[in-house]
């Protein structure tokens, strides 16, 4: 049996793994992510799956990062939360390693690992659509992951729902990111406790309207709660016109809902699903798309960088020399 | 020299063309569509065939049509203006024809073709909107003709540009084609007429607000009449924020723009290159895709579709016997 590494590198976390062909994991690391310097981020990763190939046959390590991810897979050159520096990361990774090393944006990652060995195994066409702080997403075509002709593709959380809606951090306004992430869950969970209408959540946030996140309305959704429940089908019904919108280009077989948001389960999965049986173009004259939970949860971004960088075919031979 | 029979079926003519390996059209036929007969449209594509193979050697047929094809292209399962019937049509064909027959669904096989011998020639990653009566698509990704996972994948006219916006005959509201197509630049066209900020419009049209059409304003648009001008500059902003959206999910490397809207050229070109430079995701901190004119104008259809089935590899021994 052989391994991979995959490594999974957000903003404020590192997240690491030794993945099997099955994409399992054996063993597991976390530590905080050094945001400032990228020699630092660097030494870390090199540390971690230092740590984590000890006594094992690995064949090849996958980063996937919170952030753009240049075509050729080598370096990233556009993350907001993170310094990684200009220089081709994955060569100076793979200098240090002596070990193949594939570099992947983190959402894409995600979709991977959801159709290699989770929501999505055996469908050649979906799109996963990851609801977390922001809103990502990963499209596997034809059974291939598919990142574009710059390397960017599947920014899903980018697509226009509002014109001249609420400001989002990409440049525009009113993209489906400010209405259905984490963060909109927030906002508006705030919103509603400010007009009275949310008193068990202010409860839970010990009477302060700042201390109140989407996590604490995903724990109520999950139990039922009406307020909590208003606020996820009221999210519900925007993520769906976005994903019809989706859909009319993309028409994938299956939509895999993941990220925190995601974890509210029934709570966001059938209000999803209800407002897009009538929300897709042309709807009763043509298939639409299934709607799954995504099944692997936070771990889906290492085990799919593990899993792409194992089937990438880099050859350490091939570094440049640093 | 072989050669491929392409068939443009439209809901009022079909386009019919002898093409060459190099997408050449050596001969070419046009006839009215019959549009409420399984059996006399399909006999009126074998005569036009049968008509177009006189002294040569043809290898296969491509059938382009105005409508949602099954994913296994052997039949139509939806289309607005046609009576296609349920049988798969490509097989009764094939019988009928002894030739492999392949069906495309039209805008798909004009976005081929613009990829293998028009405006997209050599770009990998790419997507057509076609600016008709309606607005219609393509995507070639990874220099594949990306069909979806049944086969309705590129409704790029069917994203939402504006939620409750005008009703679209796909049963939703505010669709991009309510917007950036022909019959939108005609409405928008006759209402600048109505409050009198058309006269050369009403003029051109004999004075009657109903006889304004979408074609008129393109023709007075090219000779730089500033009516018109202002017209299509209204039409650039809209579609450009529709193209972003699609930047963001696909990053074609370039965006073609065809159909009868843009016929007007640099009129359409110039200001939606503006704006999208700014409507883009992350502008100014990714690469954007380059905008260009379509360069097969009509034909692109029927050369795209017998195209396709030239190297379909369908086998007529394969045809279901009927």
């Amino acid at each position: 049996m052989t391994y991979a590494v995959g490594v999974d590198v957000g903003g404020t976390k590192i997240a690491a793994g030794l993945v099997d062909e099955q994409g399992r994991i054996l063993e597991r690391r976390r530590l905080e992510s050094p945001k400032y310097d990228a020699d630092e981020l660097r030494d870390a990763i090199v540390e971690v799956v230092e740590e984590l190939r000890q006594g094992h046959d690995v064949a090849a390590v996958g980063v996937g990062a919170a952030g753009s991810v240049a075509a050729d897979r080598r370096s990233v050159y556009f993350a907001p939360h993170l310094e990684w520096g200009s220089e081709p990361v994955a060569d100076r990774l793979m200098a240090k390693l002596d070990l193949p090393v594939v570099l992947e944006n983190d959402a894409n990652a995600a979709a991977w690992a959801e159709f290699r060995f989770g929501a999505g195994q055996g469908v050649d066409d979906q799109m996963m659509v990851t609801l977390g702080t922001g809103v990502g997403g990963g499209l596997v075509l034809d059974s291939e992951l598919y990142r574009g002709g710059h390397g960017v593709a599947a920014e899903v959380g980018h697509i226009n729902l509002v014109p001249d809606g609420r400001p989002c951090p990409c440049g525009r306004r009113g993209c489906l990111e400010q209405y259905a992430s984490g963060t909109a869950l927030t906002r508006d969970a705030r919103a509603k406790a400010a007009e009275g209408g949310a008193p068990r959540l202010l409860h839970a946030a010990g009477g302060d309207l700042e201390d109140i996140t989407g996590t604490m309305v995903t724990e109520l959704a999950k139990h039922g709660e009406p307020e909590a429940v208003e606020l996820y089908t009221n999210l519900a019904g925007l993520l769906a016109k976005g994903i019809a919108s989706l859909v009319a280009v993309l028409d994938p077989t299956l939509v895999v809902l993941g990220g925190g948001v995601s974890e509210a389960g029934a709570v966001l999965l059938q209000p999803t699903r209800e407002a897009l049986a009538t929300e897709i173009t042309g709807h009763g004259k043509r298939p639409g798309p299934d709607l799954a939970l995504a099944e692997l949860g936070n771990d889906a971004g290492l085990i799919g960088a593990a899993d792409l960088a194992r089937n990438a075919k880099v050859q350490v031979g091939f570094r440049s020399d640093t």
